[in-house]
């Protein structure tokens, strides 16, 4: 770091040593968990399971040891610079998270959740609800007394919900949800009602071509290889460090389109991984800001560069030559943004209809922790939302609300951070465009260099410098707000269905 | 455990806890080391190192933690069942080796180490041993201190010695290497004068059909692919546990026999790895027994198996179809087992001359660290060493003394561990062949399930329960000695070259 030391105490860098080391444990853990979803044989889960509930605990031990709280209270009595105050208000935050919580506590949570996936498993495939539930009750109770011990004023689902987006209050976060709500229901409506009849790409298109494609535009994106890798995994995610940042993705022979989506959106998580920076590493300067954040940084790729209709204009030759299709930029284009009139999965979602899956969730698991709904009435009200929302019910809870992992996690609040994340892209997107010349031209001409400079000096190298709310207002010059991603979604879908533009 | 427990002191489970949770840790660092050298981008070493040592550093932590030496005070003095107390014996035994060195030595070790890598491989590039020597001189020195805080009255390479293999005193080492020293070196001088023209397999053999005989060969050997995998490593390892023991190997594409050899090498080791018991992951109880052990499983499969005339009678077919080669079983048999005239290289020695290869480290570390000779004149007396030994001097360091990497790990005393390896692997080969029926026949067959089942009963399911001499003579009926080996290799290379019977 740059700043004047001089007048830093030495507590500070007491308190920075035990950190880095509580964040090298938490990184090695994130090794452990790429290496089991990607290429860990099936047996070795009992192991794995001990290896990573030993690291996790030395890492808890670590941030919530006494003299944690000690130096905390040292250092808050000091005038400090400013990146040393930053540093020292996310430990203080993450250590009174943690250290409020006890042990044993701690301990259920994840003995509760660790049993609780094959249950879920088990649920999903016999598609029965109730066998789940009585889990999803435990948790719930479990997850409120964890909010209890850490703000035992506050709404719990907002202590929750503060896990994963600790500076964008639960206030604003429900506000720009039922906004999303409210103007994306009867733009789909009338997506539906125009009956228009976009390009669809048929065909088989093998796993080897698809991977192929991917790498090579990983390559033409701007990821950096000597600081990642891309495997396939059954569920795609990104996971690393600024120095070893890896993506996974997978792979529909029938839907060649979702998959590159995938791992465009991966990239976007990997590319704000790589840009954080490297003399911060183990330090809260060089850690992602949050799940809204590192969202943003996704979809902005996968939605307003991979599905813009620039990319396609610039991509589609590469397209054609690795899966022998004949695609026209227009045809790859509305293929890329086909609104789907049946689909009850979430993760198969298109850019639109997804944020009613997330809301519908938001609702209902708002409810469940408040206490204002039963556990066993989960799939009903689950089936009635999606009839609100989006016209169709699903037949099973499988396809209902026993699909996603989430909540067997424990993670509750974890999915506005989705939408929220979507929200923030398209904000950020439109400040590049703002400040990057002839933005189009140069996503057309393959040259994402520019706006993945823009990112990486207005968001990524940050860290956690900034609050979420400080961060987005330095990067756009605004408060975070839902104004443009509802424009950005109103204009492009108005056009690709030819909607009375004054709808 | 299936012994009673009712006169065990909690202390007990409280040791074995602690105990668990730092194998835990461990492995969790094999882990991360499998990963950096078959899997991480290269530019991500430097946060890995620091994910790495932090996890080493708990495990020190907590293996030489106050209550540790308490808990062991408090068992010693109590009777115990035989299982616990060999349990007790070998954590005792670790406790003791680390607590007794000062954290700043094994620090300053680990940072000497760990900058000796580039040292010496920049040495080794521009073949000059004298900008290496330094750093050989300060791990001498450093690892000197260490066997001293250990044991000030040892000798202090035996102490080294004892990291590798506990419980094989160095006198025992040394008189075997000795006698291998006194009967190979004529052996080989002998079968140099036969001039016998051993067949050869020559050609170009691809790599991707290397692979794939070498997946075929580790599931005919019975390598459990549920509990492991294979890769590719520019240094073949294995590693692992129980649950998850992998392979790695490499290729060249004009010696198909040596990467064949390679694997079934490794094999030997993850079987070793499968074999361990379950139920006692984590205690000394599902831990292999040592290096000796260890490489004894490798070398038996890799030489009493893989390079066995009964193996390569039945395995012949397959080889020709994966190369299109026409060999004949005998021929194969004779390619296998070719003593080369003019190898350098350790890694890259005969059945044979391996030995040779380790003997003369063997001596010469063992002078360097009694100081009575000087880091200066390792290259001439490795020079004159290989000349006598095996009629052939190396004409740079490169290919002499700056060949391997232990010496800069500081691991002085490991080298003996593979002689002892391969002559323990003998030892036990003829055991399991006076106990399994007609185990050439099924060798021959491809039938290796009794002869993995045998080495599982009487090595593998052991961990730690017996020292290494009890091991060998309740599996051998014996102590350890060089008999079997020194009779196996001039029988088997006395007929191979055609030698009189009677030398």
């Amino acid at each position: 770091m740059a700043t004047e030391r001089s007048s830093v105490p030495e507590a500070y860098d007491d308190l920075l040593e035990q950190y880095e080391r509580a964040t090298y444990l938490g990184d090695a853990n994130m090794v452990l968990s790429w290496d089991q979803e990607v290429m860990m044989p099936e047996e070795g889960t009992p192991a794995r399971a001990k290896q990573r509930s030993a690291v996790s605990a030395m890492q808890h031990e670590l941030l919530v040891d006494d003299d944690v709280g000690a130096w905390l209270d040292e250092l808050e009595a000091t005038e400090l610079p400013a990146e040393e105050a930053a540093v020292v208000r996310e430990i203080r935050r993450q250590y009174d998270r943690k250290a409020r919580v006890p042990t044993e506590l701690v301990e259920e949570i994840s003995e509760v959740t660790s049993d609780a996936h094959p249950v879920w498993q088990e649920a999903r495939e016999t598609d029965d609800w109730s066998t789940f539930a009585p889990t999803v009750e435990r948790l719930l109770e479990l997850k409120r007394e964890y909010a209890e011990h850490i703000d035992p004023d506050a709404d719990p689902y907002a202590v929750l919900f503060a896990d994963y987006e600790p500076y964008l209050d639960l206030e604003t976060a429900e506000r720009v949800l039922e906004r999303l709500r409210d103007r994306l229901v009867p733009l789909i409506d009338d997506i539906r009602a125009a009956d228009a009849d976009l390009h669809a790409v048929e065909g088989t298109f093998p796993e080897d071509d698809q991977l192929a494609l991917a790498r090579e535009t990983l390559e033409a994106l701007g990821y950096d290889f000597d600081r990642g890798r891309l495997d396939t995994a059954p569920h795609p995610f990104s996971s690393g460090t600024q120095f070893d940042a890896r993506v996974t993705t997978r792979f529909d022979e029938s839907e060649p389109l979702d998959s590159l989506g995938s791992t465009v959106h991966e990239f976007g998580h990997a590319t704000y991984t790589q840009g954080l920076s490297t003399d911060d590493y183990g330090t809260p300067l060089g850690e992602h800001r949050g799940l809204t954040v590192h969202e943003s940084q996704s979809r902005l790729w996968e939605n307003h560069v991979g599905r813009s209709r620039a990319f396609w204009e610039g991509f589609v030759p590469r397209f054609n030559d690795y899966h022998g299709t004949g695609l026209t930029p227009e045809q790859a284009y509305e293929a890329a943004n086909r609104v789907y009139e049946d689909n009850l999965i979430r993760v198969e979602a298109d850019e639109l209809t997804y944020h009613l899956h997330i809301i519908l969730r938001f609702e209902i698991e708002r409810d469940l922790l408040a206490g204002d709904l039963d556990v066993a009435e989960v799939p009903a009200v689950w089936n009635d939302k999606m009839e609100e929302y989006l016209g169709i019910r699903p037949e099973t809870d499988a396809d209902g609300c026993l699909q996603d992992i989430h909540w067997s996690h424990g993670s509750f609040g974890y999915f506005p951070t989705y939408s929220l994340g979507s929200v923030l892209a398209a904000q950020l997107y439109d400040a590049a465009a703002d400040e990057v010349a002839d933005l189009d031209e140069k996503i057309r001409a393959g040259e994402f260099g520019p706006l993945h400079e823009w990112l990486t000096d207005n968001v990524h190298a940050h860290g956690r410098r900034h609050t979420t709310d400080e961060l987005v207002e330095e990067a756009t010059g605004e408060p975070f707000t839902a104004d443009f991603f509802l424009d950005y979604a109103e204009s492009k879908f108005g056009a690709l269905y030819g909607l009375d533009a004054a709808r």
